[in-house]
């Protein structure tokens, strides 16, 4: 099985787009229009904007004759964005600051959209978890079939390591080592970047941002979730320095109050795995290493995944695998055993290595396009899967579908208790993070 | 400065040698005949082995006329071989879980050796820090000069290592992260392979053999010890499968209680920088990375060390350093600003990289030969250090010199809070470990 052969999504005639409103959406700048806007353009028949809301209505007029929008409409307030009907799906692309304060208000309006069906969510969910909870409960309450750009899922390369654990070529994990640069938060602050990164309490620090979708990664790929965890949490460089846009100083140093580094260890619960992980943040010389290294240990084989950035979900990766056939039969991927006559099956001890690399592949587009791709698929039924529920709440650790709220609210919780961990001094144990009550819609409503 | 310079130590004429007392060296087998001797023998000048005492005496009478130690006598007891006057130093290498019991008796012994000056025991001082405490203790009292074979802190590459960061030329460092892999402790047990190693309290464990003599290295090459600590130790492979010599399992199956894998993450004292730490058992697949790995990223460049063993005291590295000659000019090893007609210090900005490695350097040999190179240099004061004291306590992080029972006792107090965090499930601080009340040996007499 071929977990990243591409979805026969474009095949799907252009008979009924979804149709996107847009928050967040700007032609002028921003992360919206670098990704999203280009997966929605080579997915036309899948998906249509209809409708945009900016706070400033004329960017989103702009918006609109710029990239020639032509069926979309600027709604000037985000009451009347969110009660028209002509919008089955809503992608939410701003600052994470304001999630909480644009969504609840958001999900009520839209009780008079009958054809709303899905919202799109940029990860972090929130800036906190209380308030991800509550966005997680609104969203569950209204009966949306929720997404959240946790695109590094998506990324074939994390897919190719996902299908190798899981079809038991590096046989039983029994460690793990990640390292990674998260960039912004060390020495220099470049003059144009927003102060909001650099400010606890925006979502957007070393911990929430890099960490968070790192993790993502690392628990989706194994399947597991973690058991334990410690963290410590250091803000070495609470003063960075301002440089140019040709990384000259400028004598203007900055105070910064999000975290520059993060130790964090654990074990995940299936297999009782130790994972070493230390995130940093700053362009320091690295000189002997990648700025990001996940090594994957197993009794059979190992996985190394190296990328340039310390971003996994937007950088474009390589994957080093070595393994060895040992004396039983390669498992298939339902379980079963191949047929006595497959002898390619039984080359027993045979020593297996592969670098998996696409030298083009742009990780940025890419990951974001196969989301919706995935949630197309979803919609259309693309698969012909022929139990395919209406909704689904969780992804989980399933190579098919995309990631929930709930799933995003598992990694908020993480994050949360990465924080606990290290106000307490304590090593936590996070088992229930990852269990949900059985939701009761009527109860919410 | 060179620190790697070699000693001039065999150029000190043959007047004195120290005399030798010899626990634990066998002709037959074992560590001792495989690194101390040669060491000795190489140092026929200043090292001369007068006595040996081995619980069966006919060992002790064959080494001696194997090893045709014309100036030995064996001892048939510890008793005679304690109180025995021909000899200056006594060195150890014996089952850790026999220094106790031996080493206490010994120096009562002792007592009547008006001589014996030097002290010199294996690594690890004792199976727990009660037992290691109380030895320091007694060794204190009795007024000995101790040394501990941490002696990793004589390899070129750690030496080097130093050299590079106490001059500065990797500024600030900003975090440390370590892999390893401690051999023995994994899925199997070669057969003829001692159980005790496998069996937890002799002091033999991943812990504190493995990561004490790799995490002692790191504290000196940083300068640093730490101010806290996390861990957490597991025993995922409670049952070993026994092998043969050709590494064929035999189907026998025997239980382990040491560790085999270690979590540790912490900060060091100087610079609250973070330190990740994953040390493994066994020799799974291991392929895209050494068994051995410390990183060191600075502000102003990087070191990597790395070796095939994941013990760094008798494995031999490869040691790669990067850095950038910053605006400023290079630091001189005693602070001092060069010269301003010197311009090779003024070169601003100019990379440099530098691979370290000693294509036939035997480490297990060489590392032990150097520390006792250490020890006939501080006897003979063959550097002509004018102000060389009769006796230390600790060799902190100096480069001259040679680990002390105290020296050891920090380290050995680590292993224990390493094992205390894990069974508490706590962040510890251990500032104070490294601390030592004012040593009145009156009191303890």
């Amino acid at each position: 099985m071929d977990y990243n052969k591409r979805s026969s999504v474009s095949t799907v005639p252009n008979s009924a787009p979804l149709r996107v409103g847009f928050i967040g959406l700007s032609h002028q700048k921003g992360w919206a229009v670098k990704t999203h806007y280009p997966a929605i353009l080579q997915l036309s028949s899948q998906y249509q904007i209809t409708a945009l809301y900016n706070p400033q209505p004329e960017v989103a007029l702009e918006t609109i004759k710029a990239l020639k929008l032509t069926n979309a409409v600027a709604f000037p307030t985000l009451e009347s964005f969110g009660c028209n009907a002509m919008v089955d799906m809503i992608v939410i692309s701003i600052q994470t600051t304001y999630h909480y304060s644009v969504i609840l208000p958001l999900l009520e309006y839209s009780k008079s959209n009958p054809n709303l069906k899905y919202l799109f969510l940029e990860w972090a969910m929130a800036c906190n978890l209380d308030q991800a909870e509550q966005i997680y409960k609104a969203a569950a309450a209204r009966g949306l079939q929720t997404i959240v750009s946790l695109q590094g899922r998506k990324s074939p390369y994390i897919l190719r390591a996902k299908e190798l654990i899981s079809q038991g070529h590096i046989g039983q994990i029994n460690s793990i080592e990640l390292t990674g640069n998260g960039g912004w938060y060390g020495y220099d602050r470049p003059i144009k970047s927003p102060n909001y990164i650099y400010e606890m309490g925006n979502g957007n620090d070393l911990v929430t941002n890099t960490f968070g979708h790192t993790i993502d990664l690392l628990q989706y790929m194994t399947g597991s979730y973690f058991s334990k965890i410690n963290s410590m949490v250091f803000n070495n460089i609470p003063e960075q320095e301002v440089v140019d846009e040709h990384g000259q100083k400028t004598g203007q140093k900055i105070k910064k109050s999000v975290p520059d580094h993060l130790l964090f260890q654990g074990t995940l619960m299936k297999g009782n795995v130790p994972v070493s992980c230390s995130i940093k943040g700053g362009k320091p010389a690295k000189k002997f290493t990648k700025n990001l290294v996940i090594d994957i240990h197993g009794t059979k084989g190992d996985i190394k995944l190296e990328g340039d950035a310390g971003f996994a979900e937007i950088s474009n990766l390589v994957l080093y695998y070595s393994g060895t056939r040992a004396n039983d039969t390669v498992p298939m991927a339902n379980g079963a055993v191949p047929p006595k006559n497959d002898m390619s099956m039984y080359d027993a001890g045979k020593e297996i290595m592969e670098v998996y690399h696409l030298t083009n592949y742009n990780a940025v587009l890419g990951n974001m396009f196969r989301l919706y791709e995935s949630i197309a698929d979803f919609h259309y039924n693309t698969k012909k899967i022929p139990s395919l529920p209406s909704q689904f709440l969780l992804q989980s650790f399933e190579f098919e579908g995309f990631p929930t709220f709930m799933d995003a609210l598992i990694v908020q919780r993480l994050v949360d208790s990465v924080y606990q961990s290290h106000l307490l001094g304590s090593t936590l144990d996070v088992t229930s993070i990852s269990q949900f009550p059985a939701f009761d819609p009527m109860a919410q409503a």
